[in-house]
């Protein structure tokens, strides 16, 4: 196996630096006024005429000379003739002289010879027809806005930098501008490399080893979010002459290209020979983790990034190291509000001697405190990203993050929402309804067990139990349901399966939950309520089972091995096995209980669930 | 004139209520998985497959049974037959046995028989062909993601309301979704009104009193910031039945209808009519400044918001009524961060008995706290808004704000960014590309005299001032430059001007600049020293000049005028002539200074303009 290693790992200083040193500016482009908003203006922008072009009456009214209103009041109006009118958006025809006056609408054009006006609710109609009295006096200018008040021709508008805002779009359209310059977004292209990915919407071939390309939208997402235009570009699979082409494709027509699984043995050969060609290799492995294998480098004119395959390592490159030069290159300003300070919920050990880089989940304790918790799934697994709600960066030198020491953690962008409520436990149907009636909730389904683990070490809010589990923690029950389980089989029941023995004494397969599962636990009592019926042991009739050792980790799956003729009983819900048409013979019915943190039954979110749990469950009533 | 009026207001609180009364919400569409960024999820998404779909290799290594490698160390290998190899995105084609192994890449599936794997890194090649050395021992499940470890298929994947992240993305990739379920944008029509509107990129005629619609692009670009669809209708006029023909339209197509300049008489019959056929007035009338003129009700199946004409007043009126409404229906979170305190830079005195909406800017004093001072060129002017950077609202019973009083200032949106520098003073070509080396400045160009005024009461940070004026204010020099001003006349000089005194002799019409300017004081002192030259006075002399009291208020606009031939004669810069291509005779040079408020020399901008205005302000250099 030939295989490149990462010696002499620069460190992320050094990585960070050589990416700012490639050029990604894209220049300028120009967009038209109703799609500004939001853009970086990449030049000043000088008034080119006054606002309003004309001496403008402010109000509905009369135009008239103030020296004609002067001394007029109330008891003692001033009579005038008048002797036209002029409305919005017309030329006006005619010229005042002394003593007159004209009918005027808001916004129209000031007419020859009227120097002020007067607005219609200080004057009245005067007996004679054509006369008008104003019962007020009036100066010079009162009520006229006039050529140049707003905007003077030759005035700064809009300096380069601005951002621009509804407000600005305002100016610029009172300027007649219909077109403005702005910085370009830097071009970014996506290239995803892997024989084994398939666009989502496309079928995967899972016998095959297929799986969704995740980093490509992933990535893409990101670099719009960075003020990028993302360009995602066929995926190139392993084959090295169409990898080839793709990128020098993308290099061509980008100012950045990321490639990512670019760090698989064949996908790097074929990046070291483009850039050996024609490029520039500046950074070879970097001292973070993850993201060791990271490159970066010059290819053609276009800068480089290589990004690690696995979504995780490649999201974390992604935003530690390029997120930030694209935003310098588009003038996006960094997010001020994407820190949070919290504490750690655990002690978290960390042993290598480069920076890690630690996606973290946020939930507020019983004293509205922010608790900061690992969220590991590893590398490969995208609710590693999705479950998290920001990383922690911890420096190569740390050995121990103590419980309860504080942590900054950078938000993954400043409007992420720590979630309300975090619950783990079971995976259940009818909880992930319950789930949403609340607000932004998270739950991680880890199986009973497990939760209440974690619950003892008072990291979540609440723990879903179900199935008869001892209650070894300190917890308060908020309600819960009862669930019927048992033996998921093809519709119709072909087998005629009726129950468990004839599992152990007929020739069907299995397929299971994992053992940390509350219908795992059932199916074990069930089983070992047949054995003491045998005179055997548990353990000899689940060998007899074939499949029982072939556990799921999820509630539906079982049934949707059977459902795809991979198995004739899956272990599973009735639930289920109606929502996908399944047969289903019952084994009986189990509680699913919801028991709260004691520290967090005040939480509003908890009380929430509370009420939610109470207001009944009921299949039918939460559809 | 036939006017309605606004009798009975409606309370701001009666206002909101009547908007929240009126369903905006536009359902659910189906995006793309790559437009999905940002969106709101309309419907809890569940997994419909295991994600990874098989037992997966994490790394690049060997799969093998873990009983195996049982005792294996450094010292004392396991020594196993290889005898196949497994690529990501291949089906395996071996089934191992005890004592074989597989190559495999990471990513790759489990082959049967396999329980475990091996990083390359812990393995040799074996002196024999064929053979691995594994030098570690492992356990079942070891360096292997087993299908459905990320997500398993019937768990919760998003549930609704989540606000689609980059990271959601990955997840949604993950499991192969390419469309998404999301709240559609509330479709929000935009109606502008007025016979006197162009559309920016159209000619106005100044004439005829024509201006820009600023209205329509602002409003929509608010509704997008506000996460609504916006449509432009094209522009209505003052027509009856064309307005009429557009307000049905807009109502069948869009969710909310939003007409500005709808309180003009002649449109606010149009719509009475349209809403007593088929509708309902809900409200006319607030007690709101700006903003008393709005009307809310329904056209058709439309929700429907009038909207008053003047730019300000419109814009007022959306962010404090109309946006809430389209974030609650688009399900788009208020901005947390968009509130700013500060303390009120002078006293500001209020009359109304209405809710008052100030638009205010802000600025920082010396000692780093925020002063915020009242915008407002008139509810006509769309520089109140441009040189604003948020609201206060004043209750109706408030006599007096005081200097010093602390005020609650609402951001126009959560990305405001307050000025780093508040400049005022003189309108000058040089001063425009000096404030384009500094970061977000703001400049207001009120004139020399009003600038020493305003510095004066303690608000900018440098009053920028020119021509002969006497220092009456503590301050401090930044520096400065020298300008050339005089005559600026047609291209080729036609008339053959020489000087000041063929104006006063000869028939030639002159456009000046506003009293405020230094341009202005320049040309007085000058008509000052020509007068004492002939035994004349001032006054006699500009009596003869024709248009000597025609000023105007920006540096270039005399010399427009003398482009559009409006003018023999405009006051101006010969930067000015020479940008326009225009003639110019010199009447001498004055200095331009900037001077700073002593309290703000240490902020950074100040101390950044006094670097800028020392490292030399030459023209050429500067472009």
């Amino acid at each position: 196996m030939d295989r490149k290693e990462f010696r002499d790992l620069a460190s992320p200083a050094d990585a960070r630096e050589a990416i700012d040193s490639l050029p990604l500016e894209a220049g300028v482009e120009r967009v038209p006024l109703e799609e500004a908003r939001g853009r970086v203006l990449a030049e000043r922008l000088d008034a080119e005429l006054d606002v309003p072009g004309f001496d403008r009456a402010s109000l509905d009214g009369y135009a008239l000379r103030a020296r004609d209103t002067f001394g007029a009041d109330e008891a003692d109006p001033a009579r005038l003739t008048v002797v036209g009118e002029v409305h919005a958006g017309e030329e006006p025809d005619v010229d005042l002289e002394t003593g007159q006056a004209a009918e005027i609408s808001t916004g129209a054009v000031m007419p020859p010879g009227a120097d002020a006006m007067v607005p219609v609710e200080r004057t009245d109609e005067a007996d004679e027809a054509g006369e008008v009295l104003v019962r007020t006096s009036v100066a010079p200018g009162d009520n006229v806005m006039f050529a140049g008040a707003d905007v003077a021709a030759g005035e700064r508008a809009l300096g380069p930098g601005a951002r621009i805002t509804p407000r600005d779009i305002g100016l610029l359209s009172a300027l007649g501008v219909d077109e403005v310059p702005v910085r370009a977004r830097p071009k970014v292209g996506i290239v995803s490399t892997g024989d084994e990915l398939v666009r989502p919407g496309g079928d995967v071939e899972s016998e095959r080893g297929q799986i969704y390309d995740v980093n490509s939208y992933t990535i893409a997402a990101g670099v719009e979010d960075a003020g990028g235009d993302a360009v995602l570009y066929p995926h190139a699979g392993d084959e090295a002459t169409e990898m080839e082409r793709i990128l020098r494709q993308a290099a061509e027509e980008c100012d950045l290209v990321l490639s990512s699984g670019s760090t698989s043995a064949s996908a790097v050969d074929v990046i070291y020979r483009v850039i050996e060609e024609q490029g520039d290799l500046l950074v070879h492995g970097v001292a973070v983790k993850p993201g060791k294998p990271m490159l970066v480098g010059r290819l053609e004119e276009s800068a480089y990034v290589g990004l690690p395959g696995y979504p995780v390592s490649a999201m974390m490159v992604f935003r530690t190291f390029v997120a930030p030069a694209i935003r310098e290159a588009a003038d996006v300003p960094e997010p001020e509000t994407a820190t949070v300070t919290g504490r750690m919920a655990r002690q978290e050990r960390y042993a290598e001697g480069r920076l890690r880089l630690m996606p973290v989940g946020l939930v507020t304790d019983g004293d509205g405190e922010t608790l900061v918790y690992p969220v590991d799934k590893g590398s490969g697994a995208t609710t590693s990203l999705a479950h998290a709600d920001g990383v922690v960066e911890v420096e190569p030198g740390t050995d121990y993050l103590e419980e309860g020491s504080p942590v900054t953690v950078q938000l993954f962008s400043p409007d992420v929402r720590p979630p309300t409520l975090l619950g783990v436990g079971e995976d259940d149907p009818t909880l992930n309804r319950v789930l949403d009636r609340l607000e932004h909730p998270r739950y991680l389904p880890v199986g009973s067990r497990p939760a209440l683990r974690r619950l003892r070490d008072g990291i979540p809010d609440v723990a879903v139990v179900a199935g008869p589990i001892a209650r070894e923690v300190d917890a308060v029950d908020l309600g819960g349901w009862e669930r019927e389980w048992g033996l998921v089989v093809p519709a119709g029941n072909p087998d005629d399966v009726t129950g468990l023995a004839e599992l152990v004494d007929r020739d069907l397969r299995l397929v299971s939950r994992t053992t940390d599962s509350g219908l795992r636990t059932s199916l074990e009592a069930e089983l070992e309520a047949l054995a003491a019926e045998r005179d055997s042991d548990r353990t000899t009739l689940a060998g007899a089972i074939d499949g029982y050792q072939f556990a799921l980790r999820a509630h539906e799956s079982p049934a949707r091995a059977v459902q795809r003729d991979d198995a004739d009983v899956g272990l599973g819900l009735a639930d289920t096995a109606d929502r996908l048409g399944l047969g289903f013979v019952s084994l009986g019915s189990q509680q699913v209980r919801v028991l709260a943190n004691p520290d967090r039954t005040g939480k509003r979110s908890v009380r929430e669930l509370k009420r939610a749990l109470e207001s009944g469950v009921d299949v039918d009533e939460l559809e």
